[in-house]
């Protein structure tokens, strides 16, 4: 990215921490209900070298820019009710992907890319869906391919109709993948543009404009350019009357992250991730509460950013991001914690009593996406609970968002510390859903409803290791003669097998039952992405992606499998 | 296959067709409502040189021969309430697919059989569903990867409780893939097995055996081998009073289809197939019915498979695994149909007015399955409704299955057919659901529903291509000046794009709303597979797969993507 976020991370990683006034692509200006949100991309500010964001086509840079400012308008702008997405650039209103970017870009980073674009595009559809914050979005130019994905991911479409601007997915004829970032499902599930039409979309290089684009649903309205203030301004009135959003609530500063890196190590404020790169595992130390919730919302609203909850949910997201992008050989994630599981309930009891308040409920519904990262991540997850930890509540979810749990029964010698005990509260029974739409609890027990029964009423009481065990919470719970060895044993193990097959087995395990737009797009159609990813007809020699540009045709194996 | 199969066949193609007198590997034995189904393999009888099949190993060949006995124990045997399947070897229920013939595969050959056997899981499990016949399997001795998944699609699973009988999904430990037949999909969302729990079962390559297996509910019982005989009958009895089927029914006899190859051409008695090389496309040119459907129900039972719709969907569905199988370099498949639509109308009558009819009944569900097969033809799908052609009542489905389908408005100059007209019966709107659980005309039109309301109002009316067009039931209509050019220029340029681009494309774009385990097997868990059957770890020199046998350990890249 920028020159300013290079400083904060070590040389080539790549940072997920921005600010507005760091931004080089987007402007955000906020007007009482309404906020701009402008995408005008310096083509010189990549992220890496070898590339220009012309016709404001992006990179991974420009979309960290983006969530950014998707998350700031929830926190420090609650009074926001419709976010109008243009370009700040007349001819165009994006280009979707760099294409020279991602034609040089390794097999890992595209699918990272593509992740984390996606899950940037459900974030906008969570701040409409869950706090009333909703995305208007004006189209005067093209918008191709992940540029009509962006557009797809809000609420509204507005496009002009001055025979110049369009909507387009050219990924299949121009480049021989699909289009990544959700388009593929959101014209069939969101808009239900019919298939055979969402097939002429998508093999017309050209696209779509005028009319025929609105009669096929893939905008929802059509406006000639003298007319747009006007229209824009109508839909974000009539958006805005249906929002439940609080008006004149006073925003909170989304401070930068205290996090300091010094070799394996990287120290935030309540999580300390420590790397092992010889067992290719890195251990996420989850640090409890220092001290009892605020005595009411106005001293939540004073503590803001540094309120517990919300610092550990930005601090994780962060170290997921980090992990995820920069340090691709680390195949296990180790979720431990260490503090008072008490204290991590009063928090839970204080969200719940304000969760009708706007700022309680962003915090959950910021944590509901920073456990769907973690359910997301192409990493194994284990979650450690041992003596002093403190899996209750918010936290639990994390251990039934892993692969494996393990828990140690009572102490090991020595240590003086409280054996393990795990504590559910009422927020692990509706707050935070999945992607496949139920409960981490309700799609663990898919196959006994009544489990779930009985894990509600276990709140107000903790549970030692062999009644979590008991209960389904943990996989499995071990005494200190054998935890040590079992849990070695099972690290070795999973670092012995292959990256990609415990990347497809994980995802497969991880979403039993029902399916949702969520699920669509990061089980199947970024699965068949990826397959793409990996065929000669995209990225051999003689594929589209590298010869795009080259003005040689691609040349294709024909064989269908 | 066996010496046979192949006088049918041109030399190495594939043929998918068999009968029991030709089985090498499968035996089916019938007393009254109970069916043996045993599995035992001839290692030497393998469909391609280079591997042997051992310890009740299969390789497509078993398959094929699979899917004939569940087809034939439908329409041959319908007093057949319970299917038994179990192993005719001791030692051993089933080892999977076999690793030498996987490791020597191309890609395409590998997706191929993976799907294959798919739908042919999946017709196990329809023939329970909806036609009463239930699969009760027993494992004694060991089921490991497909073996296991072979289970996976029966009712109910019974493990002798011997010390030594195991389940066991040693596909990711053993060969870095994934278990590619459904297994994970079933063990999720299936049998519900707890994700953590599913994740131990995937990961230890020896399995489950005894009483872990009952309680993780991987098997629905365990029983020592003193008690299994008395247990099998127990389960079957208790299974066959669940079951609807008629007593005493007369099955009919599967006839040996009517099929001659010349060149580039493929005649069946109610369909021809002719490909064009240099176009890259097959032509499926479908004969309706030459005569009025039988007076009764009596009449149909002494046609038997000659009955038109039966002989049709078999030819169908012998054409459609042949190109999947033996033209990969045919990337698009024409759809075209010459006969009197009021006769296809007939014959949906007759079916409709018998469908409480065991066989009537099984005529209903076989199109169901050929339909589905369509739909999940990694082909581009194309239908032409011309002068002269039938495509009523269920014949319009293949029009629906389709990407894209033209219409010709009027005739052409000399040519004295009849108009393109289409037609809509009672079947269309329920006897056809596709895999995501919707029919077809439903999934068309998710984004609105008053279509689909419209659609039923023109049953008993005819549509000429305009009127098609208006109702939403094909892409488009052209008159005689256009149509030729239009249909050409498509055909090209669709020969132009990425063959895996469009696979990717079309599977996404095909089903639109819910999801089953169908459409998470053939959509997700597939497409992982077919990602993971890509890449170095698993089918790299070094990888799993080359190595496996070896006594070299696989040599993995730990990078995750």
């Amino acid at each position: 990215m920028s020159d300013t976020t290079e400083k904060s991370a070590a040389p080539g990683r790549i940072d997920f921490e921005t600010a507005p006034e760091r931004y080089r692509h987007w402007r955000i200006t906020v007007n009482g209900p309404v906020a701009e949100l402008i995408l005008d991309v310096d083509e010189n500010a990549t992220l890496r070298p070898g590339y220009q964001l012309k016709l404001n086509s992006y990179d991974l840079g420009v979309d960290i820019e983006l969530a950014d400012a998707v998350q700031r308008l929830r926190f420090e702008h609650p009074g926001v009710k419709v976010v109008v997405l243009r370009s700040g650039k007349d001819r165009v209103f994006c280009a979707g992907a760099n294409i020279r970017m991602l034609a040089a870009s390794s097999h890992a980073h595209k699918v990272n890319f593509c992740k984390f674009t996606n899950e940037t595009r459900f974030a906008m559809e969570d701040a409409s869906a869950a706090s009333g914050q909703r995305y208007l979005c004006v189209i005067q130019g093209t918008a191709a391919g992940g540029g009509y994905e962006l557009a797809l991911a809000c609420d509204e479409i507005i496009l002009a109709d001055d025979g110049n601007s369009s909507v387009s997915l050219p990924e299949l004829p121009l480049l021989a993948v699909l289009p990544g970032t959700g388009g593929l499902t959101r014209v069939t599930d969101k808009r239900k543009v019919r298939r055979d039409r969402a097939d002429v979309l998508c093999t017309l290089e050209e696209g779509l404009k005028g009319k025929r684009a609105a009669d096929w649903r893939v905008v929802d309205k059509i406006v000639p350019r003298s007319r747009m203030d006007a229209a824009v301004q109508e839909a974000a009135q009539r958006l805005a009357a249906l929002s439940d959003r609080t008006d004149n609530a006073l925003g909170i500063k989304l401070t930068p992250l205290d996090r300091t890196r010094e070799g394996n190590t990287v120290q935030y404020s309540s999580l300390r991730v420590e790397i092992d790169r010889a067992g290719r595992r890195a251990t996420l130390m989850i640090l409890g509460p220092e001290s009892s919730p605020p005595s009411d919302i106005e001293a939540l609203q004073r503590e803001g950013a540094d309120f517990w909850p919300l610092r550990l949910s930005r601090e994780l997201d962060d170290a997921l991001l980090d992990l995820r992008a920069n340090e691709r050989d680390i195949g296990t994630l180790v979720f431990k914690s260490a503090g008072d599981p008490e204290r991590v309930l009063a928090y839970d009891k204080f969200l719940e009593a304000n969760a009708t308040h706007w700022l309680a409920r962003e915090i959950l519904h910021q944590w509901k996406r920073v456990l769907k990262r973690i359910d997301l991540t192409s990493r194994s997850l284990v979650a450690l609970a041992e003596p002093g930890s403190c899996f209750a509540g918010t936290l639990a979810e994390i251990v039934f968002a892993c692969d494996r749990s393990f828990m140690l029964i009572g102490t090991e010698k020595g240590d003086n510390r409280a054996a393990a005990k795990m504590a559910l509260s009422a927020l692990n029974f509706d707050a935070y859903p999945m992607s496949n739409g139920l409960t981490r609890l309700a799609t663990r027990f898919l196959g006994e409803p009544e489990s779930v029964e009985a894990a509600r009423a276990t709140i107000g009481s903790t549970l030692d290791a062999e009644a979590a065990e008991d209960a389904g919470l943990v996989t499995i719970a071990y005494d200190s003669i054998d935890y040590d060895d079992e849990v070695r044993i099972f690290l070795e193990e999973r670092a012995s097998f292959s990256a990609d097959g415990l990347t497809g087995l994980e995802v497969n395990l991880r979403f039993a039952g029902p399916e949702t737009m969520e699920t669509k797009v990061f089980g199947r159609l970024t699965a068949w992405q990826n397959w793409i990813f990996q065929r000669p007809n995209a990225i051999g020699p003689d594929g589209a992606l590298k010869r795009y540009g080259s003005g040689v045709k691609a040349d294709f194996d024909p064989e269908r499998v």
